[in-house]
């Protein structure tokens, strides 16, 4: 079902500990053991979440057979971004009026203390 | 696994007809009728979609047994927002550092035009 890329995206996106492990490389570049410490699972668990994300485009590997260190790659997060674009409208359009309805209440509620 | 409530939405959001469906929904409430509408799926296909929907909160139908509307929420989609925020940063600077390459480019291309 979920093969347009923006469905794999937010798959792969979908569990806490990839969400983790793309925090971790905000920092840097890591490897598999490195990714690996901060969490209560093993290497070969760490290993499956990285292919999701490989698969995901979210992260790309080193070719160095030794060490094979993950990188971060944004342009799939870029998608998901302009994906939100037309409901962040929403909000800040219901924000807006929000904003109007305050100023409103607030103009109302000087009138009285005007008049004392 | 995925428990907590921003892999609740992203699991939910990660299927291009429910995608749709709160696109349809950026325009006011709809009817499980209409909103089937425009897709070659069942009525019972759109009302699984609905349900994943609504557990994630991304959607809240009226209460009317007859016509029970189904109305867009934005909160969880402001909470992807949200996660995406450092990320967003991230590629903020890439493109600013590009910005800056681009500027040096052109003001060491300007260089040799000044000297003949």
């Amino acid at each position: 079902m979920a093969t347009d890329q923006l469905s794999t995206t937010l798959s792969a996106l979908a569990d806490p500990t990839r969400r983790a492990i793309l925090a971790r490389l905000t920092s840097g570049e890591a490897s598999v053991t490195e990714l690996a410490e901060p969490f209560e699972i093993s290497l070969p668990a760490v290993s499956r979440h990285l292919k999701v994300l490989e698969r995901a485009g979210l992260i790309v590997r080193g070719r160095d057979a030794q060490w094979r260190p993950c990188r971060l790659e944004t342009a799939p997060l870029q998608e998901v971004d302009e994906w939100l674009m037309r409901y962040r409208r929403l909000w800040d359009e219901r924000l807006d009026r929000l904003g109007d309805y305050l100023e409103w209440l607030q103009a109302d509620g000087r009138k009285p203390r005007r008049r004392s």
